[in-house]
């Protein structure tokens, strides 16, 4: 029986370690690497990093082989929560239970950390990528550019404009899918592609491990937005309500919560299909797609 | 005899082309798009990329194969100003004598504009690399981690927190220095030194080419500073005498203006001492450190 929460407790150790040893290489310590720091380790679920390890695993790589690239999604998953909660944008106060990135410091040192945080990423991934062999170096490359892309103008900063836009107006369900799919389903499905692509996953297997990633992508936004209707605020460590109050879309508006529910459930049944040709070694994944909706309760 | 002026139209116009084909990839166009490529084509000496190629050139690169990493060069610059530009930072209205990114859009868009000129800058790198011969792709990499360091924590926008921490105090010249070489100097480094690296040029040739750019990056602040005292605001397209009103740190004010005068040309010089290893071919650079302190006129 896969114990998900040892799993969970195991990774999230060496991923933390490893994300402080590349946030304390700069030494003296400065208010911006005081900042991105701070960001980094206000906790999270470090949910991209245990995708992207899983899925590492399950077609035989190795953990420590794609660790700097699972800090470097961690990195970046961190820079657009700093600059998402930035007052120009949604103007967040708290994240994760602590004043956001620019309370605690000041906005010109919350946008450089996360700029900081966004170029480090790609400093540890292309250094990670010119130390491996020579044969690898292309699939490093390729992750790379993948990486950049789904982050970037065609990816999640185009979902982040979107999600302001239409912030109070009523979007169909195409629309606040596709939104989703490119404010955090993108970054979600390359955690587990580029896992498995650096670790030499075959074509098939890449194929099905995509299905999986789209499919837990939407239902944990799907979840996130039951959350913020039926959340605790203390053990969620944010406020709750706020999607309504600022008329965003939401999958709980749009279909109601038993709707949103049924979504959910759907989703993480398609995902946990998309794995039936992998054997006990994807257990992870299959734990992660039921955490996904479960963790609400 | 070298021709500068043809020489700097005839890159310029094909570094426009190749960002304006960047930026029109995505299509249908967006308002991110239009923010990002408003800010990019919005003139620029495109010093970066010029350098890029012309050291490329003298070792014996071939343009086409730099050009990637010469606009990524300029993505990365264009994202600095426009956060530099910002309400939180340097709040200025006037870059290039139009109205700044966040004054013709918005401040949200402005920094997602950002954001995505800098992700875009290290797909188009990750991808240009995974294009080249295999035995090439090792020094695309270092190329990648290297640039993403001079941009980084370590690098220039460490160089922007000190810009702004010192405003209002008195510092030493050596504290002046290490500032303007984080915040402008590293990205000019290793422009010179990323396209020499990608074209295979020997360690001594990548040697006297820093020992240039260091010389040149520094020339270039200086003067940009003595600019900012007596350039006409018509012709630089921004104010002039703001830094006296910020309490800006600048040489002007540290050694007066014929003192910032005289450490420009010896600057200069030292740049060019640097390439008499280099035989005609080097004429670009050569003119180009002339330029830097001429522009003025």
């Amino acid at each position: 029986m896969f114990d998900l929460k040892t799993y969970l407790k195991d990774v999230r150790t060496t991923v933390d370690e490893q994300l402080n040893h590349y946030l304390h290489a700069q030494q003296p310590a400065t208010r911006l690497s005081h900042a991105m720091t701070y960001s980094v380790m206000a906790g999270g679920k470090r949910l991209r990093p245990v995708l992207c390890i899983a899925a590492a695993e399950i077609v035989g790589g190795r953990r420590d082989a794609v660790l700097p690239l699972a800090c470097a999604l961690e990195f970046i998953h961190t820079y657009s929560l700093i600059h998402d909660d930035l007052p120009a944008m949604d103007n967040d106060d708290k994240r994760r239970g602590k004043p956001t990135c620019h309370v605690q410091f000041d906005e010109a040192t919350a946008i450089l950390a996360g700029d900081a945080l966004l170029t480090l990423a790609f400093e540890i991934l292309a250094e990670a990528g010119s130390r491996c062999a020579s044969d690898d170096q292309h699939r490093w490359l390729l992750t790379i550019a993948k990486i950049a892309s789904a982050a970037g103008f065609k990816g999640m900063i185009e979902g982040q404009m979107r999600d302001m836009a239409f912030e109070g107006t009523v979007i169909p369900q195409g629309e606040l899918e596709s939104l989703h799919r490119l404010k955090t389903g993108k970054m979600i499905e390359i955690s587990v592609a580029s896992g498995a692509l650096v670790s030499g996953a075959s074509a098939r297997q890449q194929q099905l491990l995509h299905s999986y990633a789209q499919n837990i992508g939407l239902a944990f936004q799907v979840a996130d937005d039951i959350l913020n209707v039926q959340g605790d605020p203390e053990r969620l460590g944010k406020a709750t309500g706020t999607d309504q109050t600022r008329g965003k879309n939401t999958y709980a508006s749009l279909l109601g919560l038993s709707g949103a529910e049924a979504l959910a459930g759907q989703l993480v049944n398609n995902a946990l299909k998309a794995l039936d040709a992998f054997d006990h070694g994807a257990d992870s994944l299959r734990a992660i797609a039921r955490y996904v909706i479960e963790r609400k309760r």
